[in-house]
Order: C-alpha cells, then structure tokens, then sequence
C-alpha cells in the first residue's frame, strides 16, 4: 500500500502573549491590536523579500498543543454539536491553523503582527499574502455561524480581550 | 536535537478537470464555475455534518506535484523575482495550497464545488467554512499584486478559461 504520510517542518515560530487555550482570542478579528511577531529561521528571510507590502498575511501554522480529534464538536460560539469540518475548531485530523493578521513591519527575519489569536510558540508553517481580489467574498451563507449574533460572538469570541475593537455589523473590518 | 517533523496524512482527493500545471487557472476567482469535487475519505464523512450550510469552503491540500522550492520566484502574474512568501506560488518549503471555493451541495462523503484551481486527484489536508465576519478584510494593501491589473491578471491568471466571468473593479466577488 502507497504510504500516504506527509512530512511538513516548522520555518519559523510565532511568539505572542497567549499561553492558555482558555484565554486565547478564538479568531484575528477578536484580537485586535494584540500583538505578535513571526520569527522565521534564517534559512527562509530570503523569501521574506516584497511581504512588506502587504497590510495582511495569511499565517498557516501546526496547533501543536490541540487535544484528541473528534469529528462531532460543539464550537465556542455555539451550544449544539456540529460536524468538525463545519467548526475552525483547532483539534483536527490535521492540525493546520490558518489566521488572517495584520503585518505592521519587518526586520530581518522578525515579522511584527497584530491580531494575533494563537499560542506563544506555535511553530509556523506557511506565510501567504493576503490579495483583497482573490480572497473576499460577500453576500455568502455561513450556515450555524449565522445564527450567532456579532455580540455574542464578540463576548465569547474575544475570551475578554479588547472587547471593543469588534464592531457589529462588519462596519470595521480592519 | 528535538525531531521538528510533523506528520499528516490526506483525508479525502480533489478531482477537478485540471491535469496539467500551465493550463491551470491560478486562483479561484480565475476558474469561476469550474465544477469538480472533493472525496472524503469514508473515516470522515460523520465531520461534514452541518457543512452544507455555507456557500464557500477553505479547501487546505497539498501540492503533491509542485517542483523544487526557491525563495525568489517570478510570480505568474508579474515579470519580476520576488520573495517567495510575498506569493501564492506552490514551490514552497511546506506545500500546502489554500483556495476558497463554491460548495453547491453534499451527498454523503461527495463535495460538490465550483471555481477549482488545484490539478486533478491532489490530496486533502483540511476543510475550513469560510465565515464572512472572520474572513474578509477591505481597504488592505497588496504589494507588487497592486500594479497588476484587473484585465492583466484575468487574462494570465485564468489561462484562458471563463475569461469572461472574471470582473474588473471586484463588482461581482461571487
């Protein structure tokens, strides 16, 4: 039988002031302001070259502290059990985090962030830029996420975290 | 030394009508009502409960057939080396692909999607709902992605499928 295993390795490590789960703003748009850097290794800061001019970037990352995979979840922001591939819960068969930040700078191979909704030393994976024409949709269905109202997501969204900066209505979006 | 490799494994296929790399569109947006599907392997069918109620889907894969890695790479809509991580390219140190695509409807463990831009049978990592309030950004800078144009990129990017379906001044974003 084909072996079917992926090997993927670490190119750097996102530092931010998050070190509980339980604390931890569940999405960017919960975590605003927070800040963060992105320190690649040095075998990579040559492909760290034009990033800087993009406001945003795509950070894939390993959640490598998730727990046990279950494909039945109850997601933070809802009280009903929903298929795995419907939640961004982070205990996947495949553990692959994906965060939209802001990137406010970079120095060398240190990249400053905001937003910033993962664990202190979650090892990164890929860094894509954002490109406003190929990654907005609007008007799209958002299934059980629809019904949560944008206070109730803020509330439980942000863990607490600068409740504020999230405005109802997408009137803010960053 | 501490072993940094991470392990994953596919679980499901891509099939899409795409078999070879240069006639390919490069982003969704280029291969609107492009129909393909997605497999899921039958381990995972019960995690796509509640999924069918959004209209657009992260599909995270790998890019099994991607060529070596190099940190400078001319980008196919542009004439110029840039860092590769400035990029969607899939010559990456971790290939993993992002596209956010159409979901049309579930039939057990089938996906039926639309606007594909990956090749025929690549494999699954992950399934993402896209969530309007977490997903989309406005008004963000996009570096050397800002002097192409609309006209340019539809024409390069879409490799001549669907020329038509690809708008300038992002009036139609599906």
């Amino acid at each position: 039988m084909k072996d079917r295993s992926i090997h993927f390795r670490p190119i750097g490590v996102i530092r931010t002031p998050h070190h509980e789960g339980q604390k931890t703003p569940i999405q960017p748009v919960f975590a605003k302001g927070i800040k963060g850097t992105v320190e690649m290794d040095p075998e990579y800061q040559k492909g760290l070259k034009d990033l800087d001019g993009f406001s945003h970037i795509y950070l894939l990352y390993y959640f490598d502290r998730s727990e046990e995979m279950n494909l039945r979840v109850v997601p933070y922001l809802d009280s009903r059990p929903r298929g795995l591939f419907a939640t961004r819960a982070p205990h996947r068969p495949n553990k692959i985090g994906l965060s939209l930040v802001r990137l406010t700078g970079i120095q060398d191979r240190i990249l400053h962030i905001e937003d910033v909704d993962m664990l202190d030393q979650t090892p990164l994976l890929d860094i894509k830029p954002f490109i406003e024409r190929f990654d907005v949709r609007t008007q799209t269905r958002c299934g059980w996420q629809g019904s949560v109202s944008d206070d109730v997501a803020c509330n439980v969204g942000s863990r607490k975290h600068h409740l504020q900066n999230f405005k109802s209505k997408h009137d803010d979006r960053m």
